[in-house]
């Protein structure tokens, strides 16, 4: 719904209300700068018994210090009294704005409406009821059939930056009716968002605020054993990455979605040290938005990773269009090959080392004017 | 003068020349990759015997392989010829479009020109000689009077980004004709690097080419002993740290130069993560250029820098005006002041920690869409 915490008028408070507890589990920001409902979230997961998510975007409630803490607890307990469970059973996440207080007046005032509204079929709205700068809402799901009956998956994620303009960002929520313990959800989560949220870049920058939830209610009766747990992991997994996707695509101002692939590394470690390096270097961001195969920038970046590898072994390419062999230009034809190619708006960059075998993957975005504009928009 | 490196006309071939061996000393780029001039400059430096650099822009000379080392090395041997040095006490710089071959034809046609043109009021030509994308020439002078005579420092570098759109980038040479130790020199250089050019950024990108020599003649007679040697240092380190700040001020498509000033740290190391980490936030680059006192993003960069420290003892101040204390916004109207010191060309972001005594500063410039459309437009 829409409680005016935005100025706008658009939706923007949501509520997930799990009706028996379920098993939860969570993955908060890595920056040491932590916002209220990270602060207060991750003291509340991993959980045998979590009742619910109250959900906001508008307002980050970060860098408020103990008041800030306060007004989350002060919303949880409320929201607890309205829908008779423990309000340390449900958890925060707030997204918008950093350094201002939540507007707890409206936000209580508009609490009766949001909790007698509950419906299953409102997972689109509260899709929207998060968004900030994101230009289309972000969900995804799956079905697993198993022997013993079906299992669901909900994904519902924002974001268009790490962080957007004085957005403060990321947030994730996975839903499922799998019946799971707590410690199996949170390995399931943690893994998977390793290949998904933590392989995406839009700026390089780490938000306040970055928190994905992953709740399991149980509810369709379905314990996961042998290959129906692998199958719901791969699910999952899918759930994490088509979501981490859309973040990318919705990445601000951007007009291409790259895929960067290290292969041929000597360890996974550095592979993906120099996927994130080049993923993130804005002179290869703007090479991609001028649809320019300037791969002298992309092995200065792989250059100053901190990986070792020999640049005179290296190749390069863009979908199948190879630009550089061992180090050395394949010459102006093959550049405009890729170039023709780079006019997409999706399309892989290829880094092949010959170092060994390990392999790591990296979405990114072009840099455009309109991220410059998006981000350069003085506040008020 | 202009050997038709450069498609333009411009000028982009110059030498440098010490009638008498000269001692030298260089420093290097940190990236693995490494462009010819790069990799046959270190090997000749620290020297007692330095005769000379020759350097040209339009053309990096790196990523070029074993022809590239061959292109330098044939380059060094026919001015070593012409100025009746050896060729191994000549240094090599390029900078220019990276991955293509110096065109050499050209080069050695025009160093007969080069040679017989020499003349100490060049400076000037030299310093328009290497520019890439730069918008002026970058040189600094001063004068050490001391009682045994006069000791004079020249300066001359270029850079526009840490990397210009494909080109690799930045050149620095110090020119003294004071009397000093090689091991000395490579001391005074090593530590005035550290602090200037070490301590700027464009865009975080690390060249291929970068490469700061010093020479010093001993031409004015003076060794430096005491006091004299303190001053010297000074006005060298002094004569970086104008260089540094000019390429700053020329940075890629910057309407602001901004210092990046982090007091009260735990120590230096983490006093430089912190300032560096927020010199290269996009987000906060981007808020320069909106002059938006966008102070969340500035915690938020200090806060996913590594460092640690307690967000909640961190004050923020624009030039002089306060507008976060102790974690927490100051206020509109302090922000509302901060705006308007942020519309000159120069202004000092100050992070206090209150978490002991180190301090650090970077400078820094704004991000502006010209630096998309700079580094967008394709090469050809």
């Amino acid at each position: 719904m829409a409680a005016g915490i935005k100025a706008s008028g658009q939706l923007d408070f949501g509520l997930i209300y799990c009706e028996e507890p379920a098993v939860g589990a969570g993955v908060f920001t890595t920056n040491l700068v932590k916002a209220a409902p990270v602060l207060l979230g991750r003291q509340r997961v991993p959980s045998g018994h979590v009742r619910g998510v109250v959900a906001n975007s508008g307002c980050a409630n970060a860098c408020t210090g103990e008041a800030g803490l306060r007004d989350a607890e002060r919303l949880l307990a409320e929201t607890g009294r309205l829908l008779k469970v423990a309000p340390e059973d449900l958890l925060p996440a707030s997204t918008g704005v950093i350094g201002e207080r939540l507007p707890l007046e409206k936000m209580l005032a508009a609490l009766p409406e949001l909790v007698s509204g509950l419906s299953p079929e409102k997972a689109p709205s509260f899709a929207r009821a998060i968004m900030t700068t994101d230009t289309f809402p972000k969900v995804a799901e799956r079905v697993l059939s198993l022997p013993q009956g079906e299992v669901r998956l909900l994904g519902i994620a924002k974001g268009a930056g790490m962080i957007a303009p004085n957005m403060a960002t990321m947030l994730g929520f996975i839903l499922t009716d799998a019946r799971l313990e707590e410690s199996e959800l949170e390995g399931i989560l943690r893994s998977a968002v390793e290949t998904s949220f933590n392989r995406i870049t839009v700026d390089g920058d780490t938000s306040t605020n970055d928190t994905v939830y992953a709740l399991a209610s149980g509810a369709s009766g379905c314990a996961l054993g042998g290959t129906g747990r692998e199958d719901f992991v791969r699910l999952f997994n899918e759930v994490c990455q088509e979501l981490a996707y859309l973040i990318v695509k919705d990445g601000e101002g951007a007009t291409k979605t790259v895929r960067i692939r290290v292969e041929g590394a000597a360890n996974e470690e550095e592979a993906l040290l120099m996927a994130r390096t080049v993923a993130n270097s804005l002179l290869v961001k703007t090479a991609f938005f001028g649809e320019d195969p300037n791969w002298g920038r992309v092995l200065a970046a792989l250059g100053r990773s901190g990986a070792s590898f020999d640049p005179y072994e290296v190749d390069l390419f863009i979908d199948d269009v190879a630009i550089v062999r061992n180090g050395l230009s394949l010459g102006k034809e093959a550049e405009e090959r890729a170039h023709r190619v780079m006019q997409k708006s999706e399309f892989t960059l290829t880094i092949l080392l010959k170092q060994g075998k390990a392999v790591a993957e990296m979405l990114t975005c072009d840099l455009s004017y309109d991220y410059v504009k998006i981000n350069a928009e003085y506040r008020t």
